[in-house]
């Protein structure tokens, strides 16, 4: 009579075994033919790579690959990520933004590198974490997720791009310059389309033309004159005809334009069979730049690549492109030997392109006229041959144009590598040209670095002195200008995020310092007086057990059983005194604790209110140590308590003051009226043991314990309760909330549920004070978003993940929200109108959401859709489904797909296990949910 | 007078910057250096690899790597992994052993297998995260580890290394035949040692001799007698003499002994410049496995090994070990066609070995007789020449041995793919000479396949026939014998760990299949009335956000707003009924839920009796969706209403009751008495929004919601408090806990803390009901070490790590307990003193040392160490002391090392947040700790 699922569904479910299996060697071949997801080895079929333009750089991340690889970085005091950039990028920074979901926040700069860059010998090769199995960081990937979201909101993040560094080519020039005020710049360009290298040679599959137009759409946006088709050396002009017609200052930024190419290949035309570099790579971005793939060079048998660095690299997987049925990269030395980047190399080699160390070039074959072959002793058959040898500057109405610069041996100017200065002060040069940056981004630096000398010189001319320390300003865009103050009981916030009241404030230099990154306010450690001076124990802070073995930070909860401060009371108010002095705009709230005695919260009070302390905090819930002096929750829990020691503090004192309360809306009630307003919550009272009984952390020899508070982002979820049911039993009362507030969104997420301003700790625990600025931004950016009424209806959230597997492409918003169109000018308007925006539309918008279980609607319900594509085949929701649910899922034993049944209850327990973002999506149910009450109502039993 | 911290602390501390860098790319080019971590291209400054022999697998992990790669496993639904092993192994169930911390649980299996699988060919190349950017799971990398912890605790835990498959070569068959009940089992070994190819050819620092050794050891355990120096062949022994002496069976496993060489080096000799692998690789071996390092092949200059197997990767790192200045790898197609596994190559290739691929050789130049180079068109000098063509079975003695066997037309015997039967049915045959297996795991499973048809055919001998379908018993161990049963209220109970009322108990098939994979207990869902049916909403079940962005399974925490279950009472006690009839040994507690009212308490308690559970739970304490109706939660929180509906139940029924409650001792104690006991905690409230104000779940148009219940083991810290606070209040009282409980030994850390038996609810929705085996197993293992003697004061951690950056090896137990002997016969002899041991020793062990903060000695500090070996010198450590501790940390600008100061307060933040195991230490201070009260006691402020 019992009731048993069909056998087909759980065949699959995973069981205890009870014998050994048996399968034999000959039949496992076969079998695992059938599950092999990596491709054959030795295997000749190639894929056909004619024609094809996908990604295929080894680094490029999905939304869910790039926020697992965010976790991993440590955020390293003096980063050498950072050391180890040309352009001496905040490598950290942006990383942090996109493990916050990058959307919302600061977001960072330089697509182009992040696509070319040979990150392996710069930022990855600087990586700590080369010293971690798990290995270095793709910082490359990240870099290129982080900036390729294009659509109307990158378009303007864009504009916050270069905050720290400059960018791309040319570009890092002229926006330093346009940063130092310089508003009149010309760009003369010799071919009908700027980009220099990156829209002439590098492949459209490493780095899309999309990508750089992005960027020379920024450039013109700062209103400089780019002038086509006129290049140095063509119809007369010269360095000397530019300084006739007024230019003050020339930079000097051609890509050498010759190729080298050896002895034997004099004369050998395309025609013939034979391209170098320079003739195959340009031909085969305009092509594919066009959209006209039509024109793309017709390569087809055999093609010999001759050279083993990236531009080799280049010129194998484009061959491949064109035609090429098989290539064969030659080269003079061996493996050890090779100057491409790994990456770009495994590439070619996964392309199946076969190497030929060892060999350099004897002698062409030729029949008819035509490439057969080349001899390098032994013979290889080709049909092409493409020589990657490098490039040189030998046209001489170039050079010429050059006078009276002073060029060296190699024919290129002599550049002073500090200042990129030539040999005439008024005439600069970087790139290729300077002979300095062996890398695009190494480009961009020579830029970067000649806008302040070229800054420092045509000063001079004026007659105006710079100073000796650069200082390059920042970028600044629409973002920047969104106002983010707040006021509550009278106080005005310059941003809703400060530090609470735990070890961050441990003493006056740290608030000092805290203030100085950006933080708007700060509590005090809680101190007391002089009779109930603590001393704490050690070890007391550590981290939690809710990230299982996770080592190192962004630990998801910490457990302490750290006490109030340790000084005095008259260190605090003389703290307090010094720190209002030094910045008045800042908010500081006094935090204080004190038994149930009048005298003691009148005494405490009145000396708090005399340093000038902005409010007070009054300490109620204090989990550990002070309760047992009677202090902290001791008083906290017992409403009538809380509304005697409100009076108290009221009487003694006149600025505004909060009692910091756990998740009870009784003791916030009994605050309302005599405070003015509430700190929820506190840390919760937790445990944690070691497999053998002692306890984490343990004191002493006996390691004896007490019980702990659990901080950090385990407990947001409760304490976003505690904030929302205060804030819906006491509307408008003011609500300091803290616990997990660890980015923007999660910040956003509390004034949603009627928070006023924020409080942080174990976020800086995790990390260090300037994680503020990552929370700044991302609120500024989240209102700026907000505020663009194409984007009313956005969730906040990623759009939706494109279908496809592995590396999938970046998603991009514009196909969802419709073109948003947005120039610099019009938002720099909108800003104004921000500030009201946020407190009328933002705050307590979440609490109309949030009510009794009776008032949701158990007709509305939703189910699982499973998306094949996206299915990784791994049946977590089939087996969460059978072993916690309803049996609802089939998983097909040929292919591993599930399949939702209409018994699908839409739980959502399987979409919270699948791996896979956007893999399972929960729709409406189309039919009416019956549930399955096992025998009818009311029977007999 | 505001107190700075020196500035030279806070000097590498991060700052928001506020200007943009400048670096000139001459400057980065130099100061990059400084900061590189990995190698420098093109570096022809080679590794002195000359005698050594430290392990070369990219695979290696340490602890750490390990603990964070199983993390990774999703333990998918019919495991493509497992699918894709020769031998079947079950992957994903050691994974989980080691992400449970392994050493505590059911320890896997395959030394050898671990270290020389070609895993990208075989299990890795099937694993489903290939389809996810991370990449497929170093599996054979966490094999290894999970096997290679030798010591005392690792070699009994071998003794159920094979509880699922079998393992090294013959191993594998002796000891199935074994564990079929044959003990009349010789092998003859031709060497001087046994262990066949991983002994003989496979180089020791790709499999260290004392792992193959530990594995001859536990088969000569097993009481299988080694015949050395005895081969096929050799002094008359042939097939058909051991049947004359008795031999019913004869599986013939030998290695083809001789080597494939081309024609143009016959009658070359060693002492001329040329080996085969098969000279080569043995030579090797013996003098590494003797430790006699003299005797290793003396090697110099060039060393040109032919081909590109296995085989050949093997030659060419042993050969840089032998002297070889150069190694050239020749073979004869291109890169496309290479048979070795990638990973084998990989180590080639970073020793900087050359290769020349499309190259066969010509003619052998000598000079007096010896080698001097080698011309294949093109010449290469070379000093010593290694070919590395295969192997084959050639002597005429060996064939004439095998007699009356049928060959092929390769000389080797003829075997049936399935049976690995010859010609001759009473010899089988496998490994390298039944032409099947072309890696060690093939040839393991080779033997595993025969045991069973050698099982069949002896049997048949004997008139006996054997089962159709295979049934090969698994490993026993003395581990297996442990008692984890035990007696609470009179009820006895299988094991500690059951299942709550939750998602897991939705209906009675599920509760069935939970008991037949080995749950001790399991609580209905809770049940109501007809009148109080209800109907859930969707979606109810959420992932916490405890985990930040990491997707899939292993989720920290759920958030659910499900209610109890929708079936009837009549359906649930009919259920019971069945189960109870089924599973008389398995414990059932209908728990069930009514308002406050005597006759709905009376009627369905009566009710539950009547179906004959062992025990009622009524759930006092559900936090959502019934508190409106006047239920759970609403009855729950106060005490006068739990003893009255106590008094109610016990009115009605004879069988024990307990309650679910809350952290609140009040209740607890206000159940005692009138109670059993009680479940303690329940889901802790909580709430979830998204970034646009909408919460998650949202229910219908209206995105809706209610306060949900946080589960998993983000509240284990406050489930863990709650337990021990009733434990302490109420000694004895019976506690059933919840919260958290996803392994062994959180299990036993409930246990410790007061515990009497476990329920189990998020780590099931994480995973399926089989987790159950890991938790029983880990937990009779943990047992089990802990009653022997030597390691009684083992804290049930792992070892401290040994002193190594990356790939470090795995700790080594002995070393810290002393040489720990443990034989089969005398753990066998133990079992019956362990359940005592374990309720007179484990439960409660951890009260003891919980109590008030006042009892926490303030004299007893601590202060951090740290070790510079470990430090990666990411300087989270000095980060953290910085802005949420002490400035008690330096951090040097040109090591990176921190230093930790005298002023250091033992916190322990820094080693929170350090994310390298073992790297910080907390040691005793041995100077008195002085806070710092900032300003004296009472001054005038």
């Amino acid at each position: 009579m019992c009731h048993h699922p069909a056998d087909s569904i759980l065949a699959l479910n995973p069981r205890v075994k009870t014998h050994a299996n048996l399968h034999s060697t000959a039949s496992k071949k076969n079998e695992k033919k059938h599950w092999k997801r990596n491709p054959e080895r030795s295997c000749d079929s190639c894929v056909n790579l004619e024609n094809n333009f996908d990604d295929i750089k080894h680094m490029t991340l999905s939304e869910r690959g790039a926020l697992r690889e965010a976790l991993r970085c440590l955020k390293c005091a003096d980063a050498p990520c950072q050391k180890s950039c040309p352009t001496n990028l905040d490598i950290k920074s942006f990383i942090t933004s996109i493990s916050n979901k990058a959307i919302l926040s600061n977001n960072p700069l330089g697509l182009t590198c992040g696509m070319v860059c040979p990150t392996s010998d710069l930022c990855v090769g600087g990586c700590n974490l080369y010293a971690s199995e798990e290995g270095p960081m793709n910082i490359g990937g990240l870099q290129q997720f982080a900036t390729e979201v294009r659509s109307g909101i990158q378009s303007f993040l864009q504009h916050t791009k270069c905050r720290r560094a400059s960018t791309q080519g040319l570009f890092s020039l002229v926006a330093a310059l346009a940063r130092l005020g310089y508003d009149n710049i010309t760009i003369f360009e010799r071919q009908k389309y700027i980009g220099g290298l990156s829209t002439a040679e590098i492949p459209q599959f490493r780095l899309p033309y999309e990508v750089v137009q992005i960027e020379i759409d920024l450039m013109k946006d700062l209103g400089v004159k780019v002038v086509l088709e006129k290049g140095l050396g063509q119809n007369g002009m010269t360095l000397t005809s530019l300084k006739e017609k007024g230019f003050q200052v020339v930079f000097v930024g051609i890509v050498l334009p010759q190729a080298n190419r050896d002895k034997i290949f004099e004369g050998l035309t395309i025609e013939q069979g034979f391209y170098t570099s320079k003739d195959f790579l340009p031909l085969f971005a305009k092509a594919s730049m066009c959209n006209c793939r039509s024109q793309l060079p017709k390569l087809h048998g055999n093609v010999i690549v001759l050279g083993a660095g990236d531009t080799a690299f280049d010129c194998v997987t484009s061959a491949l492109r064109c035609g090429a049925r098989r290539v064969f990269v030659v080269f003079r030395k061996g493996f050890n030997n090779i100057r491409a980047v790994p990456e770009e190399m495994e590439v070619a080699k996964e392309e199946k392109c076969e190497f030929l160390p060892f060999l350099s070039a004897r002698e062409i074959i030729k029949k008819d006229g035509r490439v057969v072959g080349l001899c390098f002793c032994r013979t290889e058959l080709a049909d092409f041959i493409i020589s990657a040898f490098g490039s040189m500057l030998n046209d001489p109405e170039v050079k010429k144009a050059l006078e009276p610069v002073k060029l060296n041996a190699w024919g290129t100017p002599e550049v002073n590598s500090e200042t990129m200065q030539t040999s005439e002060p008024w005439v600069f040069a970087g790139g290729d040209i300077a002979g300095l940056a062996n890398t695009t981004v190494e480009s961009v630096n020579d830029g970067k670095q000649a806008s302040w000398h070229i800054h420092k010189y045509i000063q001079s001319l004026h007659g105006n002195t710079v100073s000796t320390t650069p200082k390059l300003p920042l970028f600044h865009c629409a973002i920047d200008t969104v106002n983010i103050s707040m006021e509550m009981c009278g106080i005005k916030f310059p941003n809703p995020f400060g530090l609470a009241s735990t070890p961050p404030t441990t003493s006056t230099p740290m608030i000092r310092r805290a203030f100085e990154q950006g933080w708007g306010f700060a509590l005090t450690k809680t101190f007391g007086l002089d009779k109930d001076l603590v001393t704490n124990v050690s070890p007391r802070i550590m981290r939690g057990t809710t990230s299982g073995h996770i080592f190192g930070p962004g630990q998801g909860s910490f457990l302490n059983i750290e006490l109030i401060s340790e000084k005095t009371a008259a260190y605090w108010c003389k703290s307090v005194a010094e720190l209002k002095a030094n910045f008045p705009q800042n908010i500081i709230i006094a935090s204080i604790m004190c038994g149930y005695n009048q005298a003691d919260w009148t005494e405490l009070a009145k000396m708090a209110e005399e340093s000038k302390a902005d409010a007070l905090e009054l300490n109620l819930s204090f989990p550990h140590g002070m309760g047992e002096r009677g202090m902290g929750l001791a008083c906290g829990q017992d409403p009538e308590l809380v509304r005697n020691i409100c009076r108290w503090v009221r009487k003694a004192t006149t600025i505004p003051f909060f009692a910091n309360v756990t998740n009870i809306v009784d003791i916030a009630r009994a605050a309302y009226g005599g405070m003015n307003g509430v700190t929820a919550t506190n840390t919760v009272s937790g445990l944690a043991l070691k497999a053998d009984a002692t306890p984490w952390p343990g004191i002493g020899r006996g390691a004896r314990t007490t019980y702990g508070g659990v901080s950090g982002n385990a407990i947001r979820p409760i304490a976003l309760c505690a904030v929302s049911a205060i804030a819906k039993a006491l509307p408008g009362f003011p609500i300091l909330a803290t616990g997990g507030i660890d980015s923007a969104e999660s910040g956003l997420q509390f004034l949603h549920a009627g928070a006023s301003v924020l409080q942080v700790c174990s976020a800086v625990q995790n990390q260090d004070f300037t994680v503020i600025e990552d929370y700044s931004l991302g609120l500024k950016a989240l209102l700026y978003l907000k505020s663009i009424e194409e984007l009313h209806n956005w969730d906040g959230q990623s759009p939706p993940t494109i279908r496809h597997q592995k590396g999938k492409p970046v998603p991009c918003v514009e196909e969802l929200v419709g073109k948003v169109s947005i120039s610099m000018a019009s938002h720099f308007k909108k800003q104004n109108s921000l500030w009201c925006y946020f407190w009328l539309t933002f705050s307590d918008l979440a609490l109309k959401h949030i009510g009794v279980y009776q008032k949701l609607d158990n007709t509305e319900q939703v189910k699982a859709l499973v998306d094949p594509e996206m299915c990784i085949n791994y049946g977590k929701c089939f087996m969460t489904c059978n072993d916690s649910g309803y049996q609802a899922i089939k998983f097909d034993p040929e292919t591993h797909l599930p399949v939702i049944m209409d018994s699908c209850t839409g739980c959502t327990l399987c979409l919270s296990v699948c791996p896979i973002i956007d893999c399972i999506k929960m729709v409406t149910r189309t039919t009416p949910y019956v549930p399955k009450r096992g025998l009818p109502v009311n029977p007999v039993c």
